[in-house]
């Protein structure tokens, strides 16, 4: 983890229309505020490389589209991008060796009656994180707990919205690591499979007739997170002509996959090494060609 | 909600062994912390009447059993002891009038690598809590999306731990309070009854032949909280001689009941009025008998 004094603060305030710098080495959140006290609030991580925040419309879409499955009204996504502009040229001026900076843009229901508290923080990207990337990760399969049709059944669990409430997330990737694993797959009851705790799950099957390679996701319809790292690499891959392919995948039909990866806006396209200790094919030039798709299609 | 300026808080600080008093209208929180940014930490929620908190040793047993579930180290009873007395002390300084108080304790993961970040905060009892105790509350029943086994099969869900993560509990109140209701009842995928965002369900049924209560509460298997409440009140119940019943109790049979409760430790013991609109049974004369176990009982 960086240092908070490698870090950006900017709060979205409407009384500053370019945002409001803070020091993040300080206290900045009163302990009434409803994101602590409820984990009730969204948020949205980004990477920027260069000064440029990539797939920055489609994270905008996303923090809306979580926020209104909360009923958390928002400011407009003006108000976030000139928060987000000043936060990175912030950083880059005190940090100008950072060429890649994570920028995370977090919105709470606030203080009870006083609205919501919003802001855009930006700092370095952890070292583990980008040898992650290069080195690929150890997972294993844990149960989410629900079936497949709960997300329709029941708005009210908030699936589909990435929530400050990620207790279970991360006590799955404490499991994971007292296993001596990096990372988890979720599945529903029955053994469908999701996602991961901060990660998209993607896969390739090769046609063994004639060498063709799908790209495959999970569906939306079993109360995933839309991985706009995910939808960046399908719209380059569908412009290229590859074939996509879109779950229900089960937990045996993914061990029978040629490749796995966990995708994500930091840790990019993440090899999956082994699958509950069962090695799992590598392809890095299929990676490699995922890359170009992620380049390609994060407008 | 009371104004920030009628609470008092108190850190827990190594370096003020009764506690460090802070400023609660003053933001006292980094935008880092785990609490916040993953909902990762625990909390308890207790009444303090005249000055004595109720319950404090179930309490504490839950807060330290809910920190465990979570693999999150905390200070140990006696630094919590102090910096509660701390509060109260301070809070009935400021406000005489407040006989009634919500002392509330929360503990999270803190900025990584530095430790948990722990505190108390006091604050009066809102009015519409008050209204709720003696006016009784509409339920809805709400699907949680798991099973009844997830619980036993899956213990990084962290069912049975209290934790800041209750994004699901507000939207379901939320999706409650759009209906004109007050409150939920929880059942599994299968309907069995788990709990209330924030209570444990309490049922009778009286034997139509003797005419003699049993007092019914759903089993911990299934994943519910262990309700201080509930233990306080089953505590007085038994040493009373009443009959004790835990579930598996399924939502057509809690329609049965003759009478349902929804308890807490700061709105003590709540009629249930309606369930998803049927009109349930009404016995002040039951109420006022639980409330005097959970006198009883409140050790």
């Amino acid at each position: 983890m960086s240092q908070p004094t490698d870090a950006a603060l900017v709060f979205l305030d409407p009384n500053y229309p370019a945002g409001r710098i803070a020091d993040p080495t300080q206290p900045q959140i009163l302990v009434t505020d409803e994101g602590l006290t409820r984990g009730d609030g969204v948020f949205e991580t980004m990477l920027a490389v260069d000064g440029k925040v990539r797939k920055l419309g489609l994270h905008l879409n996303r923090l809306a589209s979580s926020a209104n499955i909360c009923t958390l009204p928002i400011p407009p996504e003006q108000a976030w991008e000139a928060a987000i502009q000043t936060a990175v040229e912030t950083l880059r001026k005190q940090r100008p060796e950072f060429t890649e900076m994570t920028v995370k843009l977090t919105a709470t229901r606030g203080v009870s009656g006083m609205g919501s508290t919003c802001w855009v923080l930006a700092t370095g990207v952890p070292e583990s994180t980008i040898r992650q990337r290069e080195n690929g990760v150890d997972v294993i399969l844990l149960d989410k707990g629900h079936d497949a049709a709960a997300n329709h059944r029941a708005p009210w669990l908030l699936m589909g919205a990435k929530t400050l409430s990620c207790a279970v997330n991360m006590s799955a990737l404490r499991y994971a690591k007292a296993q001596g694993k990096d990372d988890v797959i979720f599945h529903t009851s029955e053994g469908r499979v999701l996602e991961g705790p901060t990660s998209t799950v993607l896969m390739v099957k090769i046609d063994q007739q004639t060498g063709v390679p799908t790209l495959i996701t999970p569906r939306l319809e079993t109360g995933v997170l839309p991985g706009t790292t995910q939808g960046a690499i399908f719209a380059g891959a569908e412009d290229s002509g590859w074939d996509l392919g879109y779950g229900p995948v089960t937990t045996e039909e993914l061990l029978q996959m040629d490749a796995v990866w966990l995708v994500s806006s930091v840790r990019l396209i993440t090899p999956v090494l082994s699958l509950d200790n069962q090695p799992m094919g590598q392809h890095p030039e299929i990676t490699a060609k995922l890359t170009e798709f992620l380049l390609a299609g994060a407008h």
